[in-house]
């Protein structure tokens, strides 16, 4: 019955019919979907990495970006576990929750955030699914892809902002930061960067993938040229607390600075839940720029209904119980490891690691004219995958499109887990930073030594003097 | 030191200045933001709504839409709890999982699926945060605001539709449902509304808010026009197995019909858990026609990280372990309270219920010629809620801007949950189909023979014959 119409052709737009051949039916997706690419995804997952089978595989870059649960050494603590417990046994928490989150969850988010000069209420407060959500919707309410908008996004940083950008026809323009000023933002670029259609500027303090942590009265040279400029600021504080002995954490909602603030954060990384998708934004508005702001981000909270509400019921718990000496502990891990990879990275010549304040990552500057025989971070990560099964984020990578489509059909996701846009070669821009590679502080030191000293030995073996 | 800069002239397009007077900054929404709205929580968030003091509050209209779980009556399965509690306590699901799911979580869906001739494998699987993240992407992949692109969705039907697809810029085109044939699809009609620009037809089966299961007959004449014209389907089959004895739920997805389909569920309704966040997308693509929106698809999902781990975690045992009697004694209690409205409402003047085939829903028709004091199935709504107590929502409501906007500013939340468009007024049209309202079944027995008994005496009181 259905077999006839095979051979007619075709009424709609979506379907390419091309004349005197049978009809193929091809639904094409969006410009919104084509636009949307997961950056370190997109490399973790299409690249041609083949470990030596004699050694065992060390991952100092993780799928999906700093998963600090991985080698299941870093846990939560006891008390965020029992809150989550006493949530499902009470029964309480399954049902809808307002979009923009349970009024007591919001409120022990609040209460958490402030000290040190920051002050929240909980109506300022909206949960999402993940700081990525938090991040989406902070970017969606702000900048308009149909009005040629943009949005600035630091470099090195995190590719989700420009995933996030992209696929809603948002630009993005880079903003540099400074190797030799641990990675501050060079003011002069960043204000050069700004035009009319600026909508945005986003920081990402602590920084991932710097390790860098800025001080007050940098963070207010910052805030000075958006007030200036009249833009406002996505404040991604993911990392926020993640700082080691001897540095202070400031959040840029503390300043005063009369610019309007949307904070980003949640418990993925200091409470060491990522998978638990629970994320806030936090409206900081003293000038009263941001009163349709906080509609529109309410409303897009609206269209799917906000986190797990297991979580949200938990999370007065989480937040209110969990020890200090949790965080210290983790703290002392991470820096302990830091240490570790810094003095061992040393060994090895021509990298220069650089020293994190914080987080769970160190950068390592890679000097690529020392080692000619690799074109590009990528394949100097992927030779040392080959070499010496050990991984490591590159900064920048190319990757030629014949090759991602080869590997497409062999994964076994059944998802080729990346679109392929234009015709000969694709930039895959991870970092936005060539010549770095990023490594992760959260597993186990003794496999980060054993990772060093083979790093250290395939620079060594590869180094050109 | 910022003072100053309180007069300056903004050099950004963002901020509204008065010449003369001092700066006021003002940052606009996007049009993505402008766009969306939540037509249920519009209404229910910004009305005047005085219950009778001296009666107890009966809400068969719940806020968010179709909550089983607000009067603890209906439970999940300890199963479903057990499942989570588990994987809690093995502490191995707090990390990141692949954004389109862990692999065991897809596989559970996929066998969970499989039957009656559907066959699923997992790599057709994505999970997403909740079904409505599921509709979103769904329609983000194909629908393409940029193009000019429009998507079919029912009338009356579930709201979330068009507040997803208008949010990006993709216009909706309703199909009507006939009352008459048990909200079966008028057939002519929704070929009438398929035009060059129709990107996908959206099906609700079983149907938010008519309570109607549709026939294989029925499917098939519905999938024939989609194959005819090449539009793919998005199923929404949320409701999925909710369906009352002597009915079958046919999964659009089990009939062969050469339509590339994309079937949306998840844990929400059969299994009481809405606030979980767990649904997922299942890509039906017999005829090779999905292959770009399968990658669209994963891609999507890469934007924010997929859905709370614990859940997926536990997603195998829920699936696999709740009991068969689970299932029953919810249809059980669905159907009585049915039957308990249906009868009930039997004894309403001007009322013409509709007897629910399946889901939590009873559809019900006000003869609006017989309330000529009620200028809207809104205010009929309201004036039954100020002397009864009683409130169900309405199938279409007009509300006035003025009256919206003190009420946002009496509002506890911190935020207007709505945006104000356009000047005068506002159609909030909810199902998108006046004279009609909605009460649901899940609330227990007595509440809901009191909340008829109520509602009779207001229909009969205010009856003009
Ligand atoms: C800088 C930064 N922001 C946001 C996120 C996303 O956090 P979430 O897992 O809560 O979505 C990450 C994750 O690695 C990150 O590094
Ligand atoms: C028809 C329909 N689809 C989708 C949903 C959304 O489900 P979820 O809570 O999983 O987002 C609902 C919720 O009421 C619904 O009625």
């Amino acid at each position: 019955m259905l077999d006839h119409k095979l051979q007619e052709k075709s009424k709609s737009s979506h379907c390419s019919v091309i004349e005197g051949k049978p009809e193929v039916w091809k639904v094409e997706p969006s410009t919104t979907a084509k636009n949307c690419k997961n950056f370190i995804r997109d490399i973790v997952d299409n690249l041609d990495l083949k470990p030596n089978p004699e050694k065992p595989v060390i991952a100092l870059s993780i799928v999906s970006d700093g998963d600090p649960t991985v080698y299941g050494n870093l846990k939560p603590s006891e008390e965020t576990i029992q809150a989550v417990i006493n949530i499902i046994e009470e029964g309480c928490c399954n049902g809808y929750a307002p979009s923009v989150g349970y009024e007591n969850a919001r409120e022990a988010v609040s209460e958490y955030l402030s000290h040190d000069g920051v002050d929240v209420s909980p109506r300022d407060v909206i949960l999402c699914s993940g700081c990525s959500s938090s991040i989406e919707h902070c970017i969606t309410a702000l900048a308009d892809g149909s009005k040629n908008h943009n949005i600035l996004i630091p470099r090195p940083g995190f590719p989700i902002y420009r995933t996030l950008a992209e696929s809603i026809g948002v630009s993005v323009r880079y903003y540099n930061l400074l190797p030799e000023n641990n990675w501050e933002v060079d003011l002069l670029h960043l204000e050069s960067q700004i035009d009319q259609n600026t909508s945005a500027i986003v920081l990402n303090n602590p920084s991932n993938p710097c390790g860098s942590v800025f001080s007050e009265e940098h963070l207010q040279d910052i805030l000075e040229i958006a007030y200036r400029r009249r833009v406002p600021v996505i404040a991604d504080e993911i990392y926020e607390q993640l700082v080691f002995p001897g540095e202070k954490f400031v959040s840029a909602a503390s300043l005063n600075s009369h610019v309007p603030i949307l904070v980003c954060g949640g418990l993925a990384k200091r409470f060491l839940v990522p998978g638990w998708r629970l994320g806030w934004i936090v409206v900081h508005d003293e000038v009263g720029a941001f009163e349709h702001i906080r509609k529109a981000l309410v409303c897009l909270s609206q269209r799917t209904i906000g986190s797990n509400t297991l979580i949200q019921g938990a999370l007065p718990g989480i937040l209110r119980n969990t020890p200090q000496n949790f965080h210290d502990e983790l703290i002392e891990t991470l820096l302990r490891n830091a240490q570790v990879s810094y003095e061992g990275l040393q060994q090895a010549k021509g990298l220069s690691p650089f020293m994190p304040q914080g987080t769970m990552y160190m950068i390592v500057e890679i000097q690529m004219r020392k080692f000619p025989m690799f074109q590009s971070g990528l394949e100097f990560a992927q030779k040392m995958m080959e070499e010496e099964s050990v991984f490591c984020l590159p900064g920048e990578a190319n990757v030629e499109n014949r090759k991602r489509e080869e590997h497409s059909a062999k994964k076994t996701t059944g998802f080729c887990e990346s679109t392929v846009k234009d015709s000969k070669m694709l930039i895959y821009n991870c970092f936005a930073i060539p010549g770095f590679m990023r490594i992760v502080l959260t597993i186990p030191e003794d496999l980060l030594r054993e990772a060093c000293v083979r790093i250290a030995e395939f620079c060594n073996r590869h180094y050109a003097n």
